[in-house]
């Protein structure tokens, strides 16, 4: 079958690999649509993501939807011709993290894309059928796609304990924060605030529907968001722009016993906390680790309308040049917030 | 000062009572709107509600809003001129429900309306200023006082549990009903449900965003609530009916280790409930009694426009017309969902 | 094998059986104690709980613990030797509950004991090696095999919400009754009332922790309880009784804002609840279903000492003659509180 | 009436000052023992703890008990002669803090000897009657004093979010760690792990119930723990040492969706942390500030005997040498854990 190959760093062409075959408990998903994600970038560009490393060829690409075409024989969740989003991580099913609910930080999971388990730029992919989640018919294949990046925004959302009312600011529009500021206004915050350093992303939070944008090199950033917010900062604070000044700035923003939700991968090891800050205000500070239970419910709400994920799409690649897509988000080609890979 | 006076039942008219004197911490509010709730109409008609008698001359109304005219000393939060949503209830502040967090359920809260304690169909009203919250710019004298069912519904998404993506049915779309609708969709509901006797009411709920809805007769609405929810049943059922049946069938309707809340007053002391299907489907059945902490949740969720309650709003009277308000309300009118009184 | 044979209603005796094999992610257990639950005389006297019907032969028996003495290929948590206590449901792992973490509620679980499964009182037991839990140095087999009923208790208290300092109300002193008093103090309950009919499980609980005991059928039992509780009730009230009357009580006799935790099975379909009261005190009712997540807490409660179960254990029996544990537990020879089947 | 008056640094010694009068909702205690906070002898040292400046003359003390002797007409819940605890933080009870159940993050919060306040050491304290609570009848006033600490290390538990049978390691047993040891090992955790620089108070660690100690200079000590934990490390992590090494090291430390409580006031204004751990283990960093609603359930433990803080209590001074109780506990004079001035 074909699949998009990467032969090393910044080279990805299209070549022929052996097709899977499906074990009792998976399903043949024929791939339609896959986004190119940050970390996909990052593989291209330096080949590692701290321990994990590229050995060539190697296919990425994680965040897919596409049709079921064959179900092993234990399956009974979807069949031949279900459209359906893959859940791309898999785990292990035993450990106390897979049955306390929290699947996300199984030390055994199985995640596309995250080497050395292959990723999904290719035409088939045998996948645990309980991990494919059929579309409700209002629900296209690359919506399906985006219900990846859109399940890290909902992950935030829990992680936040969010009351409904509550204000929240968001360091960082790129696609998460765009996702996670989306999930944050279908959870019932009562205002999104949004920052970032490209006028057009700050333009388009808006759009989806930020209460007020700041550039984030803004020195009045915290007075301004005191001043929307009774004096004493919003209610939760998420970073998304993995900047380690907006990381160390959190502590100071947010509202005496508020929350703070760390997401966006900060480059360097160590980040200057002030931990008596965390303790006069009473504060939590909570990282996000991609997702656990959150596709059913992503699903639900871009049926519902609740969230724009389309919006967000802006621009189609055929799988012969998703070497150009990789190219295009890495140069951080202007207007480009997700680009989709159409297999 | 002018207010609307209840002489007896089913007997309201307007007449003069001695304005009220404020204390240090409170505020006088010349009362703009008064929504005529249910629990007043009970009163209207029959005099009490369980042990709560109305000796009269007495004044209703406790959904309300109107404009600071003078503050105490030790006030900081409102200031003469601010519009404000009124709070009803004023708890002790001293015991350990206030201290808590749950205030609503305080044994000596001063609730308007609640016998001996009188309403809010006056000119002027002295409150305690913390239970006077400032209207947004964008959010109506009428709006305000709309908080106060609102707030029920949003005590019924926080006992609820929801996570986003949930499915939620609710029984009865009267006032009630409508909010809880809107609050639970914007908190995230995957799919609000809901049923009721009168069709105009099911066709204003789904203006307001139900998902579908169901006769309350339906002797097939279990199974086409499982039809719609993989066969198990919604995450959430909510009870604002007040019918016993409705209660008794939430039990079989919901999903395994789903919630009921319990909001709507039933006639009976007691309901047959199938306490072993509590403990097979490990489910929680939950009470609502008022709310606590809601008010700024609902005005922001109102400004952001992410619930209308101004489309609840059927029909308005004069102060002097009052009485007609209750018995347009306790007649049923057609097309009434909320009557609003003007003073 | 060995096994003790249900035949029919009160007829069990020991036979021979085929041994089991084990599959490549289970291991083979050579059981050695084998409490008697509750539930197991209900299947000896009655032949059925509900849908649930004993074909004959049958093995009953599912509070177990024994030695590993060989395990699947794909095994890394237990090893040949390990004393381990077993888990006796093992749910399907791809459900919504599976991956939630609330694995108690799964449709497919095979729960041993549970018709048309088979049971434990055998020599050989093939189980899913991750439901099996090594026990720590200081704990006995049978304080292994006594973590199932524990786990019903500690289930209880999680999902009662305990926090530390309130006070606990449990109608009912069976062995359920026993080991949800132990785990609510071993959690730090401020203070564990109890009741039953009968004196000397009363005198028990006391001995095993309980503030204070009441004969159940203690008129002033409420006024006594809000004489303790600051006039306003215990916090949590659990229910282990099955009593349909104390199930009826705990609405009139938990504080406002309090919780209700139902775990013991009652006889009737319906009980007469107060839905007014759940409403007016704000108050939650749960179920327990069985448990989840709990046998490592177990095992470490135990071996901590927090928790005493071998105290609990009053009668041995070898397993040639378990039909005797049976008939002893069934007719409710005094003095027994749980028979242990050594194999 | 007397006072021990602090004139300077390290210079406390017995005076006269007024006493005070009583408001309506106050009682006038006479305070007869109070504990030596680390606070108290921070002013005694430096005069200062960042913004709060002691300006002499000044009296310090904010740990004490004593008898009620006089109550305002509003007052209820105590009566002349009451031995009670004194809650030394009395709210503004308008806020959103206060209302929402956090009163500790109260921006108006009256703190006994938080300057410019005034403390405890003294014969009569005029206090918010709701502020105290009537000591059960086996609990003495040193006890009563005593829940003060106590309620930090409830705090830490409540926001620990501690499951029965969860594993925990404390950075320090000073007073606090050893109360906070006390109170995690009461409210259910599977085991307590402790560090310390002074093998004496590692000694009194396990005495009050530590699992194990360790020498928190141990280079081996997150392997030591991890051995311990199943590879993975302790649920919950808690530093109330105050050291910056010890709060960098709980994120590598901590198992995996874990939680770290921070409550030791660290010297640094801000310190180095692994936010990229804080995201790959989707960990929690969560600040402790005093506590709220804690005293009745200190006492209830205490009461039950759950926690033993009087084996804290090491020396006991009169009020005319309380100057010798700070000066020894500045000098970390060796066997002092906690020095309690008998008024």
């Amino acid at each position: 079958m074909k699949a998009a190959i990467m032969h090393g760093v910044r080279d990805v062409s299209t070549g022929d690999i052996p097709a899977p075959v499906i074990r009792e408990d998976e399903a043949l998903v024929r791939i339609r649509s896959v986004g190119i994600c940050g970390s996909d970038v990052h593989y291209y560009v330096h080949g590692h993501i701290g321990p994990y490393v590229v050995v060539p060829p190697y296919v990425l690409g994680h965040e897919c939807a596409g049709e079921v075409v064959e179900v092993g024989r234990a399956v009974t969740n979807v069949r031949p011709g279900d459209r359906v989003a893959v859940e791309p991580g898999v785990p292990c099913r035993r450990c106390g993290f897979c049955k306390g609910g929290r699947y996300n930080l199984c030390r055994d999971v199985v995640f596309l894309a995250a080497p050395p388990v292959q990723g999904a730029l290719v035409e088939y992919l045998a996948h645990a059928a309980d991990f494919l989640f059929p579309l409700p018919g209002n629900v296209s294949l690359h919506e399906g796609a985006m219900c990846e990046p859109l399940s890290t925004g909902m992950q935030a959302v829990r992680r936040s304990g969010l009351a409904m009312g509550d204000r929240v600011f968001i360091a960082g529009v790129g696609p998460i924060g765009l996702v996670t500021l989306q999930a944050f206004r279908a959870a019932g915050a009562g205002a999104v605030y949004a920052s970032d350093l490209a006028p057009e992303r700050l333009a388009l939070a808006r759009d989806l529907g930020a209460t007020a944008t700041f550039d984030a090199r803004d020195p009045d950033l915290v007075a301004k968001l005191r001043d929307l917010t009774d004096g004493l900062g919003p209610e939760i604070v998420v970073e998304t722009a993995g900047s380690p000044e907006a990381t160390t700035a959190s502590i100071d923003m947010v509202r005496p016993g508020g929350v703070i939700v760390l997401v966006g991968l900060v480059p360097a090891a160590t980040i200057p906390m002030n931990a008596l800050g965390i303790i006069d205000k009473e504060i939590d500070v909570r990282g996000v680790f991609r997702y656990a239970n959150t596709y059913p419910a992503a699903l639900a709400m871009v049926a519902r309308g609740a969230v724009d994920v389309k919006r967000m799409i802006t621009s189609e690649y055929p799988l012969d040049r998703a070497g150009e897509a990789f190219a295009d988000v890495a140069a951080r080609k202007p207007g480009t917030i997700k680009a989709m890979v159409v297999v």
